[in-house]
């Protein structure tokens, strides 16, 4: 939670200060032609209001009206293995860092070292896409803006994300099995295939695409910068401005 | 994310003109003896500065000097059941809440409900006991104090959610079994006994005590609003105000 300092008001106080004063002096020697008597009464006033100014500024930080909090939601990156879910998702998380907003990133990479007896059985998926889904949901209510990455093949289990959301924008990354096997640099489908790992979205377990995402992106012919844009517009004529 | 709104600086212009001209004024009046000057040039300032304390002010906002975060912590409950974890955590809730400060409840009561697949053997309350500690951690980052309340018996996952957090503040609610069995209205221990619950602590497996925790609550010696004001002035002197 955030509050201001009173040194913040001391300085604030200072630079009003330095601006205010020089007008009531020009006004001051505007009107009566005496610079001596501008001056005099500039830096009477110099003391009497930096004061005031000071109490003025701590009685408003007691004051809510007008302090707004800008609308958090959960940015929900769902797609294949190798569909380009982790580049996006961290260019759209750098942006909206830039853009100065509270924001979180969460990625199915972080989270699972941290719960290693979590296993890849469409049961333990879905268990594990709910409670990333919940721990979204926590952080949006508290004001936080979530950038989530999720293989999250399963519909159940993003139903549930987004039922516990309250701004749930589900982005799609459209692909082909083929494109993403291609893509896929770690060669996790090389393994699917051969066998060493079961329940591979796209191998041996289907991947449930999206009924009604808020986004598509068609990673297949869109290059990272303009999906980036297609978000961002997104959110800022939906979300953000709104 | 918070910000100020236009419609808040043009009121603190208002409110800060009022008194100010009233002083550019008298100040006037008394070096001159002209009272219609003094109102002239009290009613030119009033325009001017008005004006300029408008932009002085969005031009604070920008400035991020003084703008401070109050720290956030995350407040663990743990006990036998019925040792009176969630009264206590709510009452300690209510007081952070009505001291204006960003706050979240999480109990066991109202996370449980949302993941009802979760058993209550060992292995199954370690997992819940993490992956809710990992929720706690990632509000605590976000500038949210967390209020928990978990049973959570087993110091295993009672380190994991510590060793996520950065102020981690274990508050041990102490007592005896016997103690909690005659508290406990809903008739629990009752069915742990006669077999209906499995795993139950304090009846067929351990409760780890807490080796160090931070505050530790003499259920059965205190009352609620003493452990209430006990657990308010440690956070007082170790967190809030360090």
């Amino acid at each position: 939670m955030q509050y201001e300092t009173k040194k913040r008001s001391i300085l604030k106080a200072i630079s009003w200060r330095t601006w205010a004063t020089m007008t009531t002096a020009v006004l001051v020697f505007v009107f009566t032609g005496k610079f001596a008597l501008a001056i005099t009464i500039g830096l009477l006033e110099v003391f009497a209001k930096m004061a005031l100014y000071f109490f003025h500024e701590r009685l408003w930080q007691k004051i809510g009206y007008g302090k707004k909090e800008i609308p958090s939601f959960v940015l929900w990156f769902t797609g294949l293995p190798a569909s380009g879910k982790k580049e996006l998702a961290d260019r759209v998380y750098q942006q909206l860092k830039a853009d100065k907003l509270k924001v979180e990133r969460l990625d199915s990479h972080d989270v699972r070292p941290l719960f290693p007896e979590t296993g890849f059985s469409p049961e333990e998926v879905n268990r594990h896409v709910k409670r990333a889904g919940h721990l979204c949901a926590m952080l949006e209510k508290n004001g936080v803006i979530v950038v989530a990455s999720f293989v999250s093949p399963y519909v159940k289990s993003r139903i549930f994300a987004r039922g516990v959301a309250t701004n749930f924008v589900e982005v799609y990354m459209r692909s082909t099995v083929e494109a993403c096997e291609r893509r896929d640099a770690k060669g996790h489908y090389a393994k699917a295939r051969a066998g060493e790992y079961q329940n591979f979205p796209g191998v041996d377990v289907d991947y449930d695409v999206p009924e009604n995402p808020e986004i598509t992106i068609d990673v297949d012919l869109v290059s990272v910068d303009d999906a980036v844009k297609q978000i961002t517009t997104y959110l800022r004529s939906n979300i953000l401005n709104s």
